[in-house]
């Protein structure tokens, strides 16, 4: 039987671009899409949020060094930040697209709907293909109260011509702490409502509750332990009740976490059972359905759910399709937060370590003493590392500091590496955040 | 016979406390100094350098993200930035010297001579050792002519409480490069005198000309081919002269390289034989005399001269002296200097590439367009990747660009990972300047 194209691939996100780069030399290929080629990372997530970050990490380094050789300040513009996010963010779905053409890909604009094992309708055209691969991400929760449809969402506010005199978000993770941060900076009076006392949940309690005096001093307001009942609107601006509490702000953003994008995608169909979870899948990201891949963050995988993962994912899938048959395993996957300051682990948590005192080796580390963390005046630097006992190899890390991407990577590449703490004594670029490891061992 | 120590290591840098460290447990060690405990780079070296340069790097942040997010400006204030790099630089020797008796390890303050292959003068007293480490350094290099007296070195440069309105650097080297721009970015007139037309000889000659415009843009004046006959003192100024050359400036600084610190050590005592490029060794660091070592900057090997290698150096000789016989490798040494932009490289170099067009595949990559350098608004960009073409595997790279630092040790530990470009797509912590690499390949 003849298919339309050897694979279809539906979302144009990081994952699903991944699937069909990786494919398109070998087979005919469609991606279908639709919201904004590119998906939610370049268009109004991770990038974005990145390009605005920049604004904080000159405004905050200038800060920093006031009165230790820098005079006067280096104030955000939230007008012209914005101007300078839109000018990375502009382009993403028309150079998107022309990639995917240049490539020779075929693209539909459309919702896709599964017809079955082989079979997609987009809009009202019927295609068909021998594999199909789902990558349609994620979309943000929002709290089953009352009001609920008056709250924003983290791609309006990445999005803001002006920014609000005061904003609140709710939920305590990543999205709020990063998005609270780059409000605060910018000058909003900013809120968290928390629904417990935690912070970023996937991170450490040790590290997270270092962050939240942190947040206090940029000024960010944490409101834990609110349950939120209902919420109404105040004239222009918002109101959000709870027993015991109640906040007006000009605008109230949900952040409570993100769901699989798994609504009218037919996956019954297929046969195919999934809730707002995720699509589950076997270790060749291989739904119920032979035919049928979900990778990126629509899966169930419990692998932190970000964009090198899904590109990663989209890159194994096209390799699978392709005929290889090697069950997926992953490298160390730094996961990081750009907040008050960066909160980035790789590896075994410092949880698991910590219960398993016979197997790991934890070690705590205040590095604001390190060469670079002096140098630059970060007064908050801290540096956890996780070593098996039994093989004496580096197996987690996390930092609690600026420039801690880059520590991070040089973990995550050392874990990989099956290297061990005095291997990371390296010759390294002298001074930089790296040759500072010497430090830690 | 017995001797006083097991091993008297003249030097208290980088490369002689690596040696005396590695040894304490095991032996009685003796360090010798005659200048400042620490040595060069901690007290008027790389590190001092780069607390300075923090200053550069923040007004430089703010000045390029003006007008994308940003408003203001961080100007840097001279005495308040030579406060903060003293507020590193002064504790440093007594730290150090804090740090060895800690560790149990004698110290002598003095000049040190040697008397033979075991025997060492340090003032007036006489002590015996079984091995001798000599770990003594550069100085910088004077011309060989008239008024050359009058001039400064970087160490005066690093300790300046008022920044000159006019400075001088006789020599294109990394040291020039490298305080020129700090002093122009702290608002001097600054002018670089060129033997010929080269900047940075130990950088590849496509790069360092790139570097050129941007020495430029900062308002630094290079003045190439200038063989200065002639320094007189003009008042409170100084007057440099070639032939059709004449410039006066308020301070000179010569920046022609440094020579090894090799004179009056009695050498000849010993029986070795060395000239201020260096002591020669061999494959164990051992010089003529079998007793004898000499290590980091002090010797003719021909690595880079760079604080990390003398602490490798320092380790290995520790290692050799404990009865370990293996001869000494050096792993990928990466070399950055810290100029307008940062230069880096590691590995194979450039023209040893080029010139083997059938050995290596040389790629040149205009970075601006990168996802990080756009965000930090870095206009002037470029990465080199050589690869060795027999074995596919990345072989060397050049950095010309912020955040090179980052990129070059990321590049080093490929390099001895042995690993192919393809495999730096790894998972990064995203978006950082790692996960950019992806882009690379």
């Amino acid at each position: 039987m003849a298919y339309d194209y050897g694979t279809i691939v539906i979302g144009g996100g990081p994952g699903g671009l991944a699937a069909a780069y990786g494919l398109a030399a070998k087979q005919k290929v469609l991606v279908v899409e639709n919201d904004l080629w590119g998906g939610t990372c370049p268009n109004y997530g991770c990038d974005p949020k990145k390009m605005l970050y920049r604004g904080v990490e000159v405004k905050n380094a200038a800060l920093r060094m006031n009165g230790f050789g820098i005079s006067g300040t280096a104030k955000i513009d939230w007008p012209s930040l914005m101007a300078f996010k839109r000018s990375y963010t502009t382009g993403v779905p028309a150079g998107t697209l022309n990639g995917l053409t240049h490539a020779g890909i075929t693209t539909l604009y459309g919702h896709a709907q599964l017809l079955g094992e082989h079979a997609v309708k987009v809009g009202s055209q019927n295609v068909t293909g021998e594999h199909i691969v789902i990558a349609t991400g994620h979309t943000p929760r929002y709290p089953d109260i009352p009001g609920a449809n008056l709250l924003k969402t983290s791609r309006d506010f990445l999005d803001l011509d002006q920014l609000p005199t005061s904003i609140a978000f709710i939920g305590a993770g990543y999205v709020s702490v990063e998005l609270v941060n780059i409000a605060a900076a910018a000058g909003a009076e900013v809120h968290i409502i928390g629904h417990s006392d935690r912070l970023l949940r996937a991170f450490p309690k040790v590290a997270t509750e270092a962050l939240k005096p942190l947040l206090a001093k940029t000024g960010i307001h944490f409101h834990p332990n609110v349950k939120l009942t209902k919420i109404t609107p105040l004239g222009t601006m918002t109101h959000l009740h709870a027993d015991n509490f109640d906040l007006n702000v000009d605008m109230a953003i949900t952040a409570m976490g993100r769901i699989a994008n798994v609504a009218d995608l037919g996956l019954a169909n297929a046969g195919i059972k999934a809730d707002t979870r995720g699509i589950p899948v076997d270790d060749h990201l291989r739904t119920a359905v032979e035919t049928i891949y979900a990778i990126g963050d629509v899966n169930l995988k419990p692998q932190p759910k970000l964009t090198p993962v899904a590109g990663f994912e989209g890159s194994y899938v096209a390799e699978q399709i392709l005929g290889d048959p090697t069950p997926i395993t992953y490298p160390a996957i730094p996961n990081i937060v750009f907040g008050p300051t960066e909160l980035a682990k790789v590896g075994v948590s410092l949880e698991t370590a910590e219960a398993a005192p016979d197997q790991y080796t934890v070690k705590h580390n205040g590095t604001t003493h390190w060469y670079t963390y002096n140098r630059i005046q970060d007064p908050d630097a801290q540096v956890w590392t996780i070593v098996d006992k039994k093989t004496g190899r580096l197996a987690g890390a996390v930092v609690l500091a600026s420039l801690a991407e880059d520590l991070i990577n040089t973990f995550a590449a050392a874990i990989d590496a099956g290297e061990k703490p005095s291997d990371l004594n390296k010759i390294y670029a002298y001074p930089s955040a790296q040759s500072d490891l010497q430090y830690l061992f």
